[in-house]
């Protein structure tokens, strides 16, 4: 199968045309996190992106791209920060969003996408249920699929967080972000080797969904089925265009444990005082136990997003006054 | 007594001075948060800025302001926020710091202010103590006390981060803040009457700690001994200073409960995914509470600080996996 992939110059493309619409997130660090890992970690923090999540950048990259009068509609089939990021992207633009998720996601997840004004349309869980009820729509909608994460613009897009934050911090020694579908380190390692070609990339995925790392070691595409892990977002299985550049630029993939990835959000809580979901939290946890960075290195972090309802983390009690 | 007080001139100045050396915290809002209350509220994240903490920015207008040749030592007394940032601000522009510290604050806070590389004098607790202390160390040292609020550069400083959030969000039409000493109100006020003279400016005490409440009722200052308040960055009382701009400038000041600030707290981290101290967290249990803000209105919140220890959070359990 040959499949188009993105370069450099889409994503610097990407970047002049959502930078009036997204925001400029901040960089941060925490003396007291560097203390921990002897080494200078820089928080570029998604988190704090609009719809709480990287996913903007990619979904407003494409939506730009489309005409709104020959395009009213956008489709896509997610029960997270993609369906969200696209419904609020669609909204900005004036486009009618139409998400399809499975019936047995949180029910806070499909309010948030509602909220924007988008179409949620239930289905049965399960990829084939998901296309089939996919197809059904666009036969009948003038609408156009934006695929959560293979996708050429959709990677361009999300390559912008890293770019931004090497235009800030230049001198990085490696830089790291979760992987699930592979939108997001793909998009950071064609911006990071373009800019930095020294950089070392490197991916980090939870121990119980390990596909990205399967597929890395063995050069292979691979999937996972139904992994159980609390990194919600990566969940699914890496992309066609994204292991190909992940093959091509990405240097190295580490896995976490459950634990790790807890207890890597409880110190990101302790020292940055940000509350990110665990997705996120899965690289900072490889940062912990030094599969990111050597000592006395400049490490980047994209931290992808802080979309977490409060009682499924395990330290964070329900308890009111 | 007769005292200088600082003019909205001096707050420009102020801005143009720290600027190169504070980060522009960003203006962050939640669409769960704004239908909560039914306003638009912009929460200026002071807790993002160095320190963690909004007190880097009168810390700095200081330091700026003296020659390290001239004035190699300064000198204040303080376990919180204010001493940490003098702190930084020392390091920062090369001179020493003296922070006096009472015997029983947290060992957290002792040993950040430490490990800045400033000198902390621990003291007896009370006031007396402490500025017996200070007036022993400025009889030796060639040192400047930098008081934590009263003091006409410092209320300068403070004022720089409404003076941002006006320039990025002009149309508000009300603005509000956390009153301990009255550092920040005081400058805020100073800021927000002269860029926009139509704008509210309203205060938030916890009920345990309302000397500024009382004293802005009964038009004298008075004080509170001891309060007993988990805001504990607003357990001093208003200085001279900043009572007579908070006479002059401000239009009320509102109180609320403990168990509303600590809810605040908990709907902050829900909804902005930020863990704000308890103090910062007053002006948002105010608004909350309907006391700050009306209906349908633009409502700016200064968000003082992020620094807490979670293990003296209610709903932050110390558990590990």
């Amino acid at each position: 199968m040959t499949v188009k992939l993105p370069e450099f110059s889409d994503v610097v493309a990407a970047a002049a045309r959502i930078g009036p619409h997204v925001i400029r997130t901040p960089v941060m660090r925490s003396a007291a996190f560097d203390a921990r890992v002897n080494a200078q970690v820089f928080f570029k923090c998604e988190n704090l992106q609009t719809g709480g999540a990287f996913k903007y950048r990619g979904a407003m990259n494409v939506l730009l791209q489309l005409d709104p009068a020959r395009t009213p509609v956008v489709v896509t089939h997610s029960s997270g920060n993609h369906g969200n990021a696209l419904a609020l992207a669609a909204r900005a633009r004036g486009m009618r969003a139409i998400v399809v998720v499975p019936r047995d996601s949180a029910r806070s997840k499909i309010a948030a996408i509602q909220s924007t004004g988008a179409r949620v349309e239930l289905c049965e869980p399960g990829l084939p249920a998901r296309e089939k009820r996919l197809a059904e729509i666009l036969a009948t909608e003038p609408g156009e699929l934006v695929h959560p994460f293979d996708d050429e613009r959709i990677i361009a897009g999300q390559g912008t967080a890293a770019l931004e934050l090497l235009a800030e911090i230049p001198s990085l020694d490696a830089i790291g972000t979760p992987v699930g579908g592979g939108g997001l380190i793909s998009g950071t390692a064609l911006a990071a080797k373009a800019m930095r070609p020294a950089i070392r990339v490197i991916g980090a995925e939870p121990e119980q969904a390990d596909d990205a790392f399967q597929s890395f070691r063995s050069g292979e595409r691979r999937a996972v089925v139904a992994p159980k892990t609390i990194a919600d977002g990566l969940r699914g299985s890496i992309g066609v265009r994204n292991f190909e550049l992940l093959r091509r630029w990405v240097d190295d993939v580490v896995t976490v444990s459950e634990a790790q990835i807890v207890e890597a959000m409880r110190i990101v809580l302790t020292d940055f005082k940000l509350l990110i979901e665990p997705s996120s939290a899965v690289a900072v946890a490889a940062v912990l136990a030094a599969k990111l960075g050597r000592p006395g290195e400049r490490v980047g972090l994209v931290i992808s997003g802080g979309n977490i309802d409060l009682d499924v983390c395990p330290f964070l009690r329900g308890e009111r006054l």
